[in-house]
């Protein structure tokens, strides 16, 4: 029996657990708004479900609190985070309103992110520097789930890229793995107990796998083939070495309730009024994307869709009627700010 | 029969047709370079095959050669250069080469290029970044010949995207169109009477197809789905509108020979000095890929390779043992040699 709470519900009830549990007002909120947005979106693996794991984490003291990030600016452009363990959606959202300035004045900017919890929904920043009339690239490290292609360990993280770029009406977003599916997603067809599609998966061997279990021991497979292997590699190096932060193995403390969190991210923000078709990229990019919506459908499609169509015309409909929760994620939040008020 | 040629043949003969067309010693030299880079890794449809499609080109002034560039700097680090339909292969290097200080001094630079001639294959300039320690990403747009993902009409170029990152030893290159495949290999499978592989092409009604015939009527797949077509987009978008050059249908001018190049390119260029892990990176991204490809081979696979590996082992065969060309492609760029030296 699902749950149906609305987006005022949940961001009360995340903000209440997480300020119970000595976060501050700023951090609280911006962390309960970017899991908010991903429920609204569908993206449930990235809701308020991580709630539970990140109550534990800062009890176990691995997520800090209300600390102080430090901020370095090696250059005017790029601006260096150190976030001392403390919230990575906070510490990413407020730095990158602070590169803004530095983006504006010179025509890009650079964040990079290190030594900080989960940032969520890489999307969530994409998108709100093209609200600002910015573009921005996300790159931000996960645990490694991913086996290279042609291979049968897991050794690459399915390692989003979420790209924001200003368009008439809604901005363009595309906020993608890198493997062609998650975990999440396997777990949910062995609960069903359906096979997975081809492709989505190699077993413990290495072999291609559709039987969910033999997934779960084994791999995800890199979207598109050596495609999604090769992006995943890149955004290993942008979003973790370069940042200072490990690549493969060593990137820990997302899912667990053991390790720090050794993920980094990377951002890119570009202003559009520094290149030449800066002025008229926002009508373009609508006008595009319009033409792709208004294409032919292929055999077996009712409709073209541009990338974020379905996640948005979800969220246009659970703003009205509400997100709906499995009954336990939801009382599992319900009960974290029962003990804490306690 | 194929003829087989040394690096420096082929230089030789590339730079003396394309001077003899009136290009300078500087564009010459360059486009020699790119094209004799692609033709040394197997990428042929980037070769020197295109020798006589640009021969034409330069003849009915689609192609201009010895003009001087444009170039404004909008910022300190961001440089947009209007190539007045000049060599887009010797305008990109050449800036780039010009972007440099103040990619150094900044930590970033970004560069566009637009009204100029097809740059060839796009991991050239990531490389040669990647070789002087700064990491590159670059995009460039093509002519329309995917479909969107659940669509039946091409109307996004194979966009490709490449990035070069420093490692010690070799750098790490991605160099990848977002389509599944390229046409040049639909038309390859066709002339050995073979079927396409599934999932590398719909037929003109947009249903998958292994029949080349089909494929060559209807249109390319994007690589691993919506993601290859997310991808495809951002780049029509960052390559295209950003640069002042379009989207879609009004890229032409690089198979043809009848109308003007519209394709646009950026390039962000990163100096990893300015980053928490830039002292490490190098030795970083070679540990890495290392493990990557010492790691346990799936099933149906000997090794595990990282990007560009078997692009890299056949340069190094070549440089030794001469670059392989079908007979006609060898004898038509001496044609052109033999009909300008008239």
């Amino acid at each position: 029996m699902p749950v149906t709470v609305s987006r005022k519900q949940q961001m009360d009830l995340i903000v209440e657990v997480l300020r119970g549990l000595g976060a501050n007002e700023e951090e609280a909120t911006i962390q309960a708004d970017v899991w908010t947005e991903a429920d609204l979106r569908g993206i449930h693996s990235h809701g308020v479900q991580r709630l539970p794991v990140m109550a534990t984490r800062i009890q176990k003291g691995l997520l800090k609190v209300n600390v102080k990030p430090e901020r370095t600016w090696s250059t005017e452009s790029v601006l260096n985070v150190d976030g001392k363990d403390g919230f990575g959606t906070a510490i990413s959202e407020t730095s990158l309103r602070e590169l803004t300035p530095a983006t504006r004045k010179h025509g890009v900017g650079i964040l990079t992110v290190r030594n900080a919890a989960h940032i969520g929904m890489v999307g969530y920043y994409a998108e709100r520097r093209a609200l600002e009339g910015l573009i921005c690239l996300a790159f931000t490290t996960t645990e490694v789930l991913v086996h290279p292609f042609g291979g049968a360990e897991a050794l690459v993280g399915t390692n989003p890229i979420a790209v924001g770029i200003p368009g008439d009406g809604r901005p363009f977003l595309l906020d993608m793995a890198t493997s062609v599916s998650a975990m999440g997603r396997i777990i949910a067809f062995k609960h069903r107990g359906q096979k997975i599609p081809e492709g989505w998966a190699v077993d413990k061997d290495g072999s291609p796998t559709t039987d969910p279990d033999a997934a779960l021991k084994g791999s995800l497979s890199p979207a598109g083939g050596p495609k999604g292997y090769g992006l995943g590699i890149m955004i290993a190096m942008l979003g973790g070495l370069l940042v200072g932060m490990p690549a493969g193995r060593e990137v820990l403390g997302t899912l667990d309730t053991e390790f720090r969190c050794t993920v980094g991210s990377l951002f890119i923000v570009i202003d559009p009024k520094a290149f030449p078709g800066g002025d008229t990229l926002a009508a373009g990019v609508k006008k595009y994307l319009d033409e792709l919506r208004g294409s032919r459908p292929g055999t077996g499609f009712t409709q073209v869709m541009a990338p974020s169509d379905p996640e948005y015309k979800l969220r246009d409909e659970r703003l009205v009627s509400g997100i709906p929760h499995p009954e336990e994620v939801w009382h599992a939040a319900e009960q974290l700010r029962n003990n804490i008020s306690k």
